[in-house]
C-alpha cells in the first residue's frame, strides 16, 4: 500500500472511526463470535474500531490485532484498555510480510483493510495459510458505489467519486464491497459466503441520520477535501455543493443509501500447499 | 401517466414479470398477510405479476385489484384463475379518479405503480381516503440508482440510464425507490416504515443469477432497446455493450445488487378530511 491518501490517520478521522463503529456493530459484527480457547488474527485493526467489538463477541478467543502503523497500534491499544478489554494483543505487521508460522490461527478477521491494498487477492492468500485447515477469514468492506440518497446530487456523486479516485491512486479501491465474493474466492478459499448489510437511513432512525450519515459517511467525504482539491480532482465550490447535498440528505424528509458486504469462507480441509 | 414509454404492456414484459414475481416474492411479501374479511385494495395490479402471492398470503381476506389497463386486466384474470384463486376481483380504474367511496377499504396495497406516475403523492392522498380510520398502505417500489455490479462497466450504467430517461420521459420516475418514505409521509401517512429489501446475487445463489440478474434486470434492460435508440438517448453499440457487461455479472465470478423498497403506513385513525 503506498500513495498520499489513507483514511484513518489522523485525529478527526479516528473519531469518526469510533462513531461508525458504535452505530454499526450490531449490523457487522452481532454473527461474529469465535469459540473459547481459539486463537484469532484481526489483520488490519487500524486504530482499534472494530477490535473492542470483536473480542467483547469472543470473550474467551485469543486476539492477536497487527496493523502496519505503530501510532494506529498506540490509538487501538489505549482503545481497548479504556474498554477493560484483556484478550488482545497487539503487534505491528505488514499483511504482506506476516511475522507468523503457517497454520498459526484457528480464524482471522478482516475488517475495512483489502481497500486499501493493490494485492487483496495476495493477501487473502497470505492470511488464509496463516490458517489451521477447516479454519475461516471473515471479510468485511464497504462500497462507495452503494451510496445513493434522496434529494439526489450530481455535486454530492462527484465529491463521493473523489474519495474513491484518491484511494484508487493509492493502490485502493473503495468500491471493493461487491468484490468480496470473487476476491475471496480467488484466493482459494472454499464454501465462501456473502451477505449485504445495508443501512438505510431516514428520519425514523435519528441514531443513523446522525451517526452514520452526518457522522461517519458524510465526515469521511468533507475529510477528503484538501486532498481532492491538492490533486485537482474537482473544483472547491462543486465539492462543497456535493458535501451541502449529503447533509441535505440527512433531514427530515432525506433518505441515505450504504451498503457493506461481509463474506466468510474456510480454508478447506486438505490445504497442503502454502502458496508464497 | 402518459406517454410512449411503459413497461408491462407486451408479452415478453409479462413473462418478465412473473419470473421476477416468482424470484422474489418472499423478499417482497413475506411480512404482507391481511386479516380474515378484510377488504383490500391492489391499486395498479398490472398484468396480475403480486395479486396472486397477494391473494395467495391473505386468503381469507376480499381482494380488489384495478388497473387503467384492459388489456393487463384481462391477463391478469387469466393468471389468477390458472392458479386457482378466488377471492380476487378485478376492476378497471384509474389511480387518479378511484370509483370507491371514502372510507371503503381496510388496506391498500401498491406494488411498481408510483414509479410510473407523475404525482405519486397524489395518487397515495387518493388512495388513503379509501381507506377506514387506521387502515394501513403498504407501497413497493424498485430503484434503478441502487443497481451496480461486479464487474463494473460505465456502458451497462449508460444503458440502464436509458430506462431511467425513458420513465422520467413518460412522467415517471425508475429512481422512485429511496422516496417512498418522503412520499408516504408527504401523503400525509402516519407511522411510515419502511424497510430496504436488497438483492445480493453472486454465483452461490444460481436461482437468482438466473431469475434476477437475468430474467428480470437485465432482460428489462434489453426491452427498452428500441424505444432508447427511437430516442436516440444512446449510440447501438453502447447499449449492447452495456447488456453484454450486465450478462458478464451474472457469470460464475460475477455479481450484482439491487434494492426494493417497501413501506407501510396509517391513515391516522383522527383522520377526518378527505382531499379531493
Amino acid at each position: 500500500m503506498s500513495g498520499a491518501y489513507v483514511h484513518g490517520y489522523d485525529a478527526r478521522a479516528n473519531e469518526r472511526l469510533e462513531d461508525q463503529a458504535a452505530t454499526l456493530v450490531d449490523l457487522l459484527h452481532h454473527d461474529t463470535a469465535y469459540p473459547a480457547g481459539s486463537s484469532v488474527l484481526e489483520a488490519g485493526c487500524g486504530v482499534g474500531a472494530q477490535t473492542v467489538t470483536l473480542a467483547q463477541h469472543s470473550p474467551e478467543a485469543r486476539i492477536t490485532s497487527i496493523d502496519i502503523s505503530e501510532s494506529s497500534l498506540a490509538e487501538a491499544r489505549s482503545l481497548v484498555e479504556r474498554a477493560g478489554v484483556t484478550n488482545v494483543e497487539f503487534r505491528q505487521a505488514d499483511v504482506f510480510e506476516l511475522p507468523f508460522e503457517p497454520e498459526t490461527f484457528d480464524h482471522v478477521f478482516v475488517c475495512f483493510l483489502l481497500e486499501h491494498l493493490s494485492w487483496p487477492v495476495t493477501a487473502l492468500e497470505r492470511l488464509r495459510d496463516l490458517l489451521r485447515p477447516g479454519g475461516t477469514i471473515t471479510v468485511i468492506e464497504g462500497d462507495h458505489g452503494s451510496a445513493y440518497f434522496h434529494p439526489d446530487s450530481e455535486a454530492a456523486h462527484d465529491a463521493i467519486r473523489c474519495q474513491v479516485e484518491l484511494q484508487a491512486a493509492a493502490g485502493g479501491d473503495a468500491n471493493i464491497g461487491r468484490r468480496v465474493y470473487p476476491l475471496m474466492t480467488e484466493a482459494g478459499l472454499e464454501g465462501v459466503q456473502v451477505s449485504a448489510r445495508m443501512v438505510y437511513v431516514d428520519a425514523t432512525r435519528p441514531e443513523l441520520v446522525d451517526g452514520f450519515t452526518r457522522k461517519t459517511f458524510t465526515a469521511m467525504i468533507e475529510g477528503t477535501r484538501e486532498d481532492a482539491l491538492a490533486a485537482a480532482l474537482i473544483a472547491p465550490a462543486r465539492f462543497d455543493e456535493g458535501v451541502a447535498a449529503l447533509h441535505r440528505a440527512a433531514e427530515a424528509d432525506g433518505v441515505f443509501c450504504y451498503t457493506f458486504f461481509k463474506g466468510v469462507g474456510a480454508r478447506g480441509a486438505g490445504a497442503g500447499a502454502v502458496s508464497t
